[in-house]
């Protein structure tokens, strides 16, 4: 938990409703443990048992209504310029503070589009809704979708600077799997390695354990968000392929490095799959080119896309990228294509500050299995920088540790 | 991840299903790494990125709708005999897969009091309804309150076995941190002694562990869900409190036990302590006889209620148990008094084959600290069995070793 970042994070916010010009934004979370806000590590930092209101307006108040018992806790932060404590009931505190305040809109937790913005379960929408009948805060509800995508999306330095030691150690993790990984290794055994490695670094899986890293071997493996085989092992003539990250601090990392495994007397790999390299760096390279304040995500991901069907290849069936940040997957905007299950996510303005993959691959390249790769960049005034070392050329498994930027 | 318990519990839900007169019941969810739907864990084990649909019908199918990349480790599970994945959007295959189910009625997860069966999002119950709009599904959408209550709470007996599991560890760690304290050793060391020594176990804190365990040692200690201090010390003339569970193997334990630190020369806790405790552990043994299947939570609590305030102690200010499972803080009926913070919780039915705690205790008891207790107890078809060996005295903190129950 760090203290000042949930400080900075929630005075942060007071700016942005100013902008985007919300009065006051509510975010009414139960039982978080569990099935919590993903805003609530962000502005607070601890888990609430009992049903809370912590709202922040665009004056700069700071109110947090909570369970009697949670107060001192919540205080303890600083983020929270006033906590009410409760015994019975939340109804009564929450409708007064409101009263008080008098919000013109007020925004809540919801939206089709991005998760990180949809913490607000539906029976406490209707919780809600049932504590503000009869006043004049049950019209001014609104989506706090946008405050959220800027919160989450602008990083603070502190926060590029945990990402950037996310990815430090996930650099680390690729260095010493490129050593342990040889011939005749099952996938499992790489994927342990490779946990065990990160977590030497008190670093934990950036995603579900189960899944992190995502370790293909050939052909035969799982594409995507498959499982790690103990059957499949790394063979000669094929692509070994992993999709990593890491979280150190509560900053994630998300990752995608290949080499290529050489059979007896392969010096290089076969032409089609450093063709097959190629083009996907170069995809990348697209993208990035594309990538700027106020281009619009789909712009981004067509740049990849149409770059990698250009040289001849099929069309990946996922976006070019997503933001990183306290999850792999962070909100708000997605490079992606204009499909129906990114939503509206992907028509959204880039803001400076963002931090987003670049991701994209071959299936089943020359036989020989996934080549893909992922980087980090960080939106800029003007373009983006690469967080990442990019990888430029594809190894062979078993060079020089160290070697594959 | 548990393959055999996913399958087992998927199995549970057709039955009851059936039992409570609901065709289909649909778990709709999205990106589930942070902000998952509770259930989740239970039917899949797995996380899901792209909108998912997982189904189960009274008849007994078993469909799951997932983003393309995803399907084979949903598959890989075993509970899932339907298994259909998606490129593009997951609107038509699901209303289509509904067309063919066609069910009268439609169980979704939300819930105004029960956070476990409250895992739909807002954002994904409008683009439910969005997808569902102008078909027949619409007007079926009910709560799957009622079975989600009835499949947490019904524990299978490899369930139980790892219940006690987790409580077994959570001894171990009570008789460790027993000799562990002192006087003179602040609540946060004792904090991370209790967490090294449940990790040495490869059990985790079954809460937030910056606040698993709570640690009291004295009346300047914060009440309740607290952080424990670096700057207060367990002290002669003071009760000594924790607050603590572990998850093992994805099931929880959550324990409460309490010693008296002796001054020089006392040989026991003062009239004042040792009166207080004996009320805590009799109105426990009160809430224990009155809990049995059909009776209400309130009533249970009202029992431990009267019989704390009867003598003569003040009113705790929270319900007297909940339900531990999969989560501390598990879901359905809660032993409590009918607050408003508590909903519906606290008139369901109790069903045999539920986990329980009972827990209550005495603020500030004699000026010395908080006293409190909490058993777990397995509801049986005619009462209830303590699944925690009880604390029936309150022993000298510094006495030999696993003198305490």
């Amino acid at each position: 938990m760090s203290e000042s970042l949930v400080i900075e994070k929630v005075e942060q916010a007071v700016g942005i409703l100013d902008e985007v010009g919300i009065d006051a934004w509510l975010t009414f979370v139960r039982e978080t443990t569990e099935s919590g806000d993903p805003m609530l590590p962000i502005i607070l930092g601890q888990p609430l048992t009992w049903p809370s209101a912590l709202i922040v307006t665009r004056r700069g108040e700071r109110i947090a209504i909570v369970g009697k018992y949670e107060d001192e806790a919540v205080r303890s932060t600083g983020a929270w310029l006033e906590v009410v404590p409760y015994v019975e009931g939340i109804g009564e505190p929450l409708v007064g503070t409101l009263d008080r305040l008098a919000p013109g809109r007020l925004a809540v937790n919801y939206s089709e589009n991005d998760v990180k913005a949809d913490g607000l379960s539906h029976g406490m929408m209707l919780r809600l809704r049932a504590h503000l009948a009869g006043t004049p805060h049950a019209d001014a509800l609104c989506s706090a979708e946008p405050i959220i995508a800027s919160l989450r999306g602008r990083k603070t330095a502190g926060e590029i600077a945990r990402i950037r030691a996310a990815i430090e150690i996930t650099d680390a993790v690729f260095r010493s799997v490129a050593s342990f990984a040889r011939a005749g290794r099952c996938e499992m055994e790489i994927a342990e390695h490779m946990r065990g490695e990160a977590a030497r670094r008190a670093a934990t899986p950036a995603w579900d354990a189960a899944q992190c890293p995502i370790v293909s071997t050939g052909s035969d493996s799982m594409i995507g968000h498959g499982l790690p085989s103990p059957d499949l092992v790394v063979r000669a003539g094929c692509i070994f392929h992993l999709d990593f990250g890491v979280c150190l601090d509560q900053y994630c990392s998300d990752v995608q490095r290949a080499w290529y495994v050489p059979g007896d007397g392969e010096s290089a790999p076969p032409p089609a799959v450093h063709e097959g390299f190629e083009a996907v760096a170069g995809a990348i390279t697209a993208a990035a080119q594309t990538l700027r304040p106020g281009a619009q995500g789909w712009e981004v991901d067509a740049a990849a896309r149409s770059a990698l069907t250009g040289a001849g290849y099929p069309e990946y069936r996922h976006a070019t990228g997503h933001q990183v940040g306290r999850a792999a997957h962070d909100g708000g905007a997605v490079l992606g294509p204009r499909w129906e299950r990114y939503g509206d996510t992907p028509t959204r303005s880039i803001e400076a500050g963002s931090v987003f993959t670049l991701e994209l691959g071959i299936e089943n390249l020359d036989g020989r299995g996934y080549l893909g790769l992922e980087e980090m960049v960080l939106v800029t005034d003007d373009g983006c920088v690469f967080l990442t070392e990019r990888q430029m050329r594809l190894p062979l498994l078993g060079e020089t540790v160290g070697r594959i930027c």
